[in-house]
């Protein structure tokens, strides 16, 4: 947590104070403690941080956590609770407490604690160095992301083979005499994923018109000859890390339109993934989607291109950097989206996408698994 | 929304002003929009509010949300950008516009923004009017809560009816020929929530020296004559709610200690749901239980009871009223557990936790599964 130390010296302040549950992924780099409550984070240059916790949570975060870890209690949470203060103004007299002095803090940290500490002690908002510290992964983190990819293309897998093996009974998509709705794959493919540790939220199985939204999550039967987006972003519950990966496909015929975009977005993707390298610019990347998009004839505002190129993948399924209209610029180590796509109503909606990491040598794909439109 | 209006007009604000994604109960609460990403709310007194997306939500946005849609490319965003701004000052200008004025944020908005927010308008801190709006449910949250209930009483008596089923071979509980493990009964309950639409993380099915600490997950292999808690709290995918729900259960003979213990966490549950009404305070059920088992001869610091009686349930799975140190008062419309539990290293845990609504004739307990030690 070198640059983190830096950043505190640089600032003039004592320490670095994050607040925020696991859920927030800052918090859980810094102190790999998973819990549902705001538990408070404190780091001064050249120590290890400290975590104060309720005294029910003391052995867990003894356990989980590399930093040193206090009871609110000792704290002296609830002495100052007996003072009269509020939650908030005695969480805030903790951390200026232990502090000692300036604080430094992440641009998320909640307004009304910071508030109640500035009160006592300086607030200095931090540009940034604990979200830049996460996009750039150590190999131990590579590691783990790889292991949640292999994790869902198992479960893509399991997705297309149950559309490959249905059957069209006007035009519905059937399997053991039954409608294969959107529903049944996504619980297939969340059951599989349960077996790897991971779990899902929110995985898109989109047919038909629902394609031309792009976060349509989609519902009921599935038809043949229409798109089929796949989309979905697990999160292996013990090391809290994600992937992202997108496939489109059709049982059956596709129209015309379908398989142009089809075509244009695996080009495009093409294209994008032979540009990543250390020190290309995400936003570079995206502009070059936009241009190439245009010149095959397809809009990139309301309609056509409508969203980024990619993202960052890591504690947060969407993280820097951002290969976007504003990105930043890409570093080795860095773990990326490389997902364009094309949404037309009335036609429908492609989208591609893989995951991998920034390597010296350009994109080191972690997604394996081929793309084809028809099934 | 009337009190949210009569809080900006209290505070002498333009308007409210939220900022996260649906993960943000109070964002889910005031727009009833899904997103991963953070977006802005905006809400003037006696309007229905505006919510800022991207392009890509925007269809998505005005389908789920019953706020006026704006996409961030309307409201100015990427004109901001082009101007030099960073993406938060982009968010501050767009917001500040759209405002007109003073704007009321919440506790936990985001002090970045907050601050790119003061360089031209009054940033006023809201007193969880939000929260506290969340906390008094309407019937039709009442019904989404009870249906999550039912669903996890559903997955509690999977689970219970596994370790019932079960064979001990040298201590060890078997089923099939297989060791019967924590991990084989939480993917089993999590299963069979799919199936509601549910999704659940980090429940508990802990066994022995594993439940001497409240909050641990357990794994490996489920014992004979320990205790197991089974702490479940699954999220409904659809409408966002939470239930919560807590069992202790021993496949055949308990020790004496944990005999005693759950008789008296059976009988502080009973008279702590027992005090449930409007009007009572949230602080000082807590008290009252801490009484009864001090009356009783545990601990209430380091060890014995060490966590608070309980906590409303929503949107968050931990939200107000608190059943603790420092508790709200309760009012009708309140959805709360009923939690006591006992702990101690080298003999183990108890906790029983049911669900209900606080209503004008006491405890409307939604959770309607046995208590039962002895399989």
């Amino acid at each position: 947590m070198t640059m983190l130390d830096t950043a505190i010296r640089d600032a003039g302040a004592c320490a670095y104070v994050a607040y925020g549950p696991s859920a927030d992924a800052n918090m859980r780099y810094l102190t790999r403690f998973t819990t549902t409550d705001p538990v408070v984070f404190i780091k001064k240059p050249g120590e290890r941080g400290m975590l104060i916790v309720p005294q029910m949570e003391y052995e867990r975060a003894v356990r989980e956590s590399g930093a040193a870890v206090l009871t609110r209690s000792d704290a002296g949470f609830f002495e100052y609770l007996k003072d009269g203060a509020s939650r908030t103004e005695a969480t805030a007299r903790m951390i200026a407490g232990l502090s000692g002095g300036a604080v430094l803090v992440p641009e998320r940290f909640p307004l009304g604690l910071a508030r109640a500490l500035e009160v006592s002690v300086p607030v200095i908002l931090d540009a940034g160095t604990v979200e830049a510290m996460r996009a750039v992964k150590s190999p131990e983190e590579l590691e783990r992301i790889r292991s949640v990819q292999r994790a869902t293309e198992a479960a893509m897998d399991r997705a297309i083979a149950l559309i490959r093996g249905a059957r069209p009974v006007d035009g519905v998509l059937h399997r053991g005499g039954e409608p294969l709705t959107s529903e049944r794959v996504r619980g297939e493919m969340h059951s599989l994923l349960f077996g790897f540790g991971c779990s899902a939220k929110e995985t898109i199985v989109a047919c038909g018109a629902d394609t031309a939204l792009p976060h349509h999550t989609g519902s009921g039967p599935l038809l043949a000859g229409e798109p089929i987006v796949i989309d979905i972003f697990p999160q292996d519950e013990k090391s809290g890390y994600h992937a992202d990966m997108t496939r489109t496909v059709v049982w059956g015929e596709p129209s015309v339109e379908i398989r142009e975009m089809y075509e244009a977005v695996r080009d495009a993707h093409e294209m994008a993934s032979s540009l990543v390298r250390p020190g290309a610019g995400g936003g570079d990347l995206y502009q070059r989607v936009v241009e190439f998009f245009r010149e095959r004839g397809y809009a990139t505002d309301t309609q056509g291109f409508v969203h980024s190129l990619g993202h960052g993948v890591g504690l947060d399924v969407h993280e820097q950097p951002s290969l976007g209209p504003v990105g930043e610029t890409l570093v080795a180590g860095n773990v990326v989206t490389i997902e364009p796509g094309l949404y037309y109503k009335g036609v429908g909606g492609v989208r591609l996408e893989d995951m991998g990491a920034v390597s010296p040598d350009g994109f080191d794909r972690f997604t394996q698994y081929p793309m084809e439109l028809i099934l």
